[in-house]
């Protein structure tokens, strides 16, 4: 019963998770993965993977292409440990970029909200036991 | 009983928990703050933190005080959400400088092990739909 209020809350809600590129395939490739999982848990109505340079698409492309599609509130979420110039610099210059185009383009209607990054957590404390497990084997 | 059996396991690593480093604060503070946690858990010897660049300390000053204080077993873990150039060559190249300054002082038994960064798990997707819901208020 609460997990059906749950995902009607979001049912309306894009995420777009949002990574800082690499020349490496690796950045991308637990992106995709993380996108991939988030999608199965069947909470938003979409999630897409955008990338700040670097790699395609960027985070202006697939804003546009949700709004094109019609989603109204979009989550713009960095996939990053800790804030830095990246995140309180530059991602937000290509957001208030965007917002600006889509207003003079008449969608006020659109909603983009920026998260913060994931943090200090007791979680990554789990997964950073779990390597130095494996690690010594 | 399992959970002393493990601390039994552990007891003789020291954990250096390697970031990126930056001009701002913020990833030295979510750094600083996995460490206590992590301090915290009791299931290491040690836990410190270094910094590629940008901070300090440094990965290689970090290691020669472990060894300067007797520890031979010291799990270096980048914590990096993925694999990049940093991870698989700057940090392994400061490594290497570090084992071969260590071998040829004649301190033959450190070992020091390197782990592998955090990568698509579940557990990051549970953090970052709380900070999407946390986004949406």
């Amino acid at each position: 019963m609460e997990e059906i209020e749950e995902a009607e809350r979001y049912e309306d809600y894009a995420v777009v998770l949002i990574a800082h590129g690499s020349k490496l395939p690796y950045n991308k490739e637990v992106l995709k993965e993380l996108r991939e999982m988030m999608e199965r848990r069947g909470l938003f109505k979409t999630v897409r993977m955008a990338f700040m340079q670097l790699n395609k698409p960027s985070i202006d492309e697939v804003i546009r292409e949700l709004v094109s599609e019609g989603m109204k509130n979009i989550v713009a979420l960095p996939v990053f440990l800790a804030n830095g110039a990246h995140t309180t610099e530059d991602i937000p210059n290509i957001l208030r970029a965007v917002r600006k185009e889509l207003a003079e383009s008449g969608r006020k209607d659109v909603r983009i909200i920026y998260g913060e990054p994931i943090g200090a957590d007791e979680r990554i404390v789990d997964i950073l036991i779990d390597r130095i497990k494996d690690a010594i084997g």
